[in-house]
């Protein structure tokens, strides 16, 4: 029950730099807790994949993919090799919706050692997590134009929410806040604007929270929120919102700690019927590609969310402290990236992680 | 020509006490630079008056209003008498839609003496415009829900857009581009997500680019202009943006520079057939109505900004450098509000920055 099988996706650009540390990370972390990771190497999802096939994936990708208990995945998209458009539907969106990942987390955490932007806040201050439906919502492709061409042109683009939709993100939301010490979920929306779908989320965040009395809740429009992430990302501690709030959110989130570059994120089955991804928020970054000096932070904080995933929160907890620890080092310490102000190499910096672990 | 008609609507709670200084400070101004004002007050869109009468506005306000230049505003809503989505739609919403003020202007500026959350910034280094879209887009109440009550509800919202519509922001916004040093406007996207609103608003964005050519134009994600408003606020000079995009960066922008609680906002109709309107972003707050020590900065602001709209951009920027060299005395030094680390009362401040004028 402890060996896992790993699919391996190393995509674009720095993607295929950072994954290999975080493989580095994540086998020092199985080796102390007497788990077995099984990794697997795939090269689609990838410009280069798709300048041989002409597609990003196999027709088999799914069959293929579908038997790992997890995706391991780096960064796509090389723009001056394929549109963005087509790289991320033709891969990244399609695994969330095929794989029915219907949740979008992203932790948000002020990082010993991390320059954030805001003034007077330390470590510990900010720790909180963004819960984001991930299929659903103003994600949407059902719409279209009339009048093309005229003065009257006029453009619909519906939002679709469905109370299945709604109710399982909002319910696997309140079980992370029931796990968590703070047990308070706030909820984004925007029902005093947008006048059919939010006060909808609102209706469905009402009748959930009468399951989870002990979790405490909120509720701010979204123009509101963004604006507390800055004045009093204290306040938080998950944040549960629709697809396109949620996107916000969680690069809003990461960038008000310092940590967009370093920032994990993980696409979730928490059914388990398909497997989850997990991906750095930083992409695929061609300005430093081949240079071998890629955080790879991203990368192996991802790798401490697969494993909590996977079932094994003490071993996340861990290589997460293990991070911290190399992290607090800071500067001149120990061999940081450029990014964080050092001179230490994307091998080098993962090296550190995977002896600390 | 020099002459404009003002209506005044104080509104709710603070709105009533920030309202007079601004008009101190207006009349001070006007002085100076030979304009005359001429105010007249009204009751409505205020939770008194929707006390008295059940609605938040007389039957013939669209007549009443209509003849004057402009309409200075306080703040609406009072939510123990009246829940906000009447207030706000019996009201605002209203005069936004009637008298087609389709664009929402609010300047995001560092000033001298506030505080703001930023580390390391300072006044000068951040000043911009987001230009929102204020008629149309995702603040639709077109949809509904359909298989209600059972497993399949679903739940359509329609976001519209029209080529009048936008197009109309968007000349605006390039107009505004064009008026200031910087001539660089942004533009807020979500193609790579929505897939048939944005792309069209994008696509229109680069139409209208043509024939501004003196403006250097660039585009951001949603997400990705959040997280940059927070890490390099400087990059920024004229943002525009759809509805709803354009209410979250409109908050976001003000917390960054810490100007939540001082910032104005002018719903404006560009052609002039209707009166614009001009209100500061605070609200009526309740829980310091009544006390006297309101900040009336904000209200002064929207003052500058409606002196800019009637055709007086050297009032205006008199206005604003008045408002600045009092906020530069610094706490202890003018007789700042207690919001800004003073033991000022809103008649003093207000009385400050008028007699700076
Ligand atoms: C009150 C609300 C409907 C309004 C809006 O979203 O337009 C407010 O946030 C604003 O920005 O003026
Ligand atoms: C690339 C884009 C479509 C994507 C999204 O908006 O979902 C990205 O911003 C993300 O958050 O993973």
């Amino acid at each position: 029950m402890n060996g896992y099988r790993i699919a391996v996706i190393p995509g674009d650009g720095i993607g295929g730099e950072v994954v290999p540390a975080g493989i580095e990370a994540l086998e020092a972390t199985a080796g102390r807790f007497g788990l077995r990771l099984e990794f697997t190497d795939f090269g689609f999802a990838s410009a280069g994949y798709w300048q041989r096939h002409g597609t990003m994936l196999p027709a088999d990708w799914e069959a293929t993919l579908r038997g790992f208990d997890a995706i391991f995945f780096g960064a796509v998209g090389w723009p001056e090799v394929v549109p963005d458009h087509i790289s991320l539907w033709g891969s990244l969106l399609q695994f969330r919706r095929t794989f029915d990942q219907y949740v979008n987390l992203r932790p948000c955490r002020l990082m010993p050692g991390v320059r954030g932007p805001l003034a007077g806040r330390e470590p510990g201050d900010i720790d909180f997590l963004v819960v984001r439906e991930n299929t659903e919502g103003e994600y949407s492709s059902v719409g279209g134009r009339i009048f093309e061409g005229t003065e009257r042109e006029t453009v619909l683009q519906e939002t679709v929410m469905t109370r299945i939709g709604v109710d399982r993100v909002l319910k696997y939301a309140f079980e992370q806040a029931e796990r968590r010490p703070g047990r308070h979920l706030t909820s984004a929306t925007k029902s005093n604007g947008i006048a059919i779908s939010m006060p909808y989320w609102d209706e469905r965040f009402a009748a959930m929270s009468e399951r989870f009395p002990d979790v405490r809740v909120d509720r701010f429009h979204i123009d509101a929120l963004a604006a507390q992430f800055v004045l009093h990302p204290d306040w938080f501690d998950v944040v549960v919102a629709s697809n396109l709030f949620g996107d916000i959110l969680s690069d809003l989130g990461p960038a008000c700690t310092g940590t967009l570059g370093i920032a994990p994120s993980a696409n979730i089955n928490p059914d388990r019927l398909h497997p989850s991804l997990f991906e750095p928020v930083h992409g695929s970054a061609p300005d430093i590609a081949g240079q071998g000096i890629a955080n790879p932070i991203g990368q192996i904080w991802c790798g401490s969310m697969m494993l909590d995933h996977l079932g094994h929160p003490e071993a996340a907890a861990h290589l997460l402290g293990a991070i911290e620890d190399v992290l607090a080092y800071g500067p001149g310490g120990a061999p940081l990236t450029p990014d964080l102000h050092g001179t230490g190499t994307t091998v080098e910096l993962g090296r550190a992680v995977a002896e600390r672990v």
